[in-house]
């Protein structure tokens, strides 16, 4: 039974990311998740209160399966530098795993201007990888991998540079090769604030 | 009678700026932007073909107005490091010359997805600074001022690193200084493809 009502989770949130990303947040109603995802009305309501609640749940969800793969990546390293370095090469992860979710994310924005509720959800995620950026920069400023910096800048340094990335490469997939951006991008930056000049990605090509 | 047509132009304009940002592209009428904006619908359409023709118009007056700024922080720069250095100095001006322009670019975004025509628009300002700034980086490398790097790469970089920041101040005004964030980050960028240690900025407050 247990596995059965988890199946039925699944189903409605992935009907509902292809319904919102395909029409929009406003434009579906839950008689169509239901439709879509073949399931009762009783059943969507045992599940979620409200459509509302789907939306914030495919945020929560989406970034749960983010950070479970950053702490992964970050524990195989032996230092700061590597483990971002490591983080960089992992964007075509990323790009796949978010497809029709990213789109979300400009859909999200938009329910977050009108609804306090789905603003506050929007906006944990980023502070909490401003933080959690700032805390990766503040554990290699005491392994002295990383030069004494304002770490609090640099989190959000790197927060801010993985979004433009990832918002780019959504908008424009065919514009550049983005997960080579990507590791480009932490490179530079990782030489400006590395001790030591870090390990060679794909520069110079 | 000229300047007569321009002013009309911009009450059009700016009128469409607050209703596509307040109720969003879709809901707003053509009926509604004349209303708003004290005009008629035959002068409407001496001006402008389309609801769509206003969209285009208003990210094109945008961009060029940031492009005359980026180029004349540059003019006046004595090389590329600096010059950098200056245009992030420049990002308060951004932000509050952006208000209601920077909400349209979800709205944009939402529009580009199903219509070929805006995307098209959406996508060639940033094509165009990607190249933009992999020009300055190239006249860095020629000037001495920036190490042999990728150009093309660092020029995505600058873009996504701005675009990143834009957006998350858009998101989240009071989370951060993004001003600041914006100069930490390029200090710390430049710090990572100059040659030599670029002037501090704000950074090790």
């Amino acid at each position: 039974m247990q596995v059965r009502s988890e199946e039925t989770r699944n189903k409605i949130l992935q009907s509902s990311v292809k319904l919102f990303a395909d029409k929009g947040y406003d434009a579906t109603g839950v008689a169509e998740i239901c439709d879509a995802s073949d399931v009762s009305k009783g059943a969507f309501y045992h599940h979620f209160p409200s459509k509302q609640s789907v939306f914030i749940e495919l945020l929560r969800d989406w970034l749960q399966g983010l950070d479970v793969e950053l702490g992964l990546v970050m524990s195989k390293a032996h230092n700061v530098p590597e483990g971002l370095t490591a983080m960089a090469g992992e964007t075509r992860g990323v790009f796949n795993g978010a497809d029709g979710r990213i789109q979300l994310f400009f859909e999200f924005w938009q329910q977050a201007r009108r609804d306090p509720e789905i603003w506050k959800e929007f906006i944990a995620p980023y502070r909490r990888y401003q933080d959690y950026f700032a805390g990766i920069v503040e554990k290699g400023i005491a392994e002295g991998s990383i030069k004494r910096i304002d770490s609090e800048a640099a989190g959000q340094t790197l927060v801010a540079l993985a979004l433009g990335i990832v918002i780019q490469g959504v908008v424009d997939p065919a514009g550049a090769a983005w997960d080579r951006v990507m590791r480009d991008a932490v490179h530079f930056l990782l030489t400006g604030i590395s001790k030591s000049t870090p390990a060679a990605t794909q520069e110079g090509r």
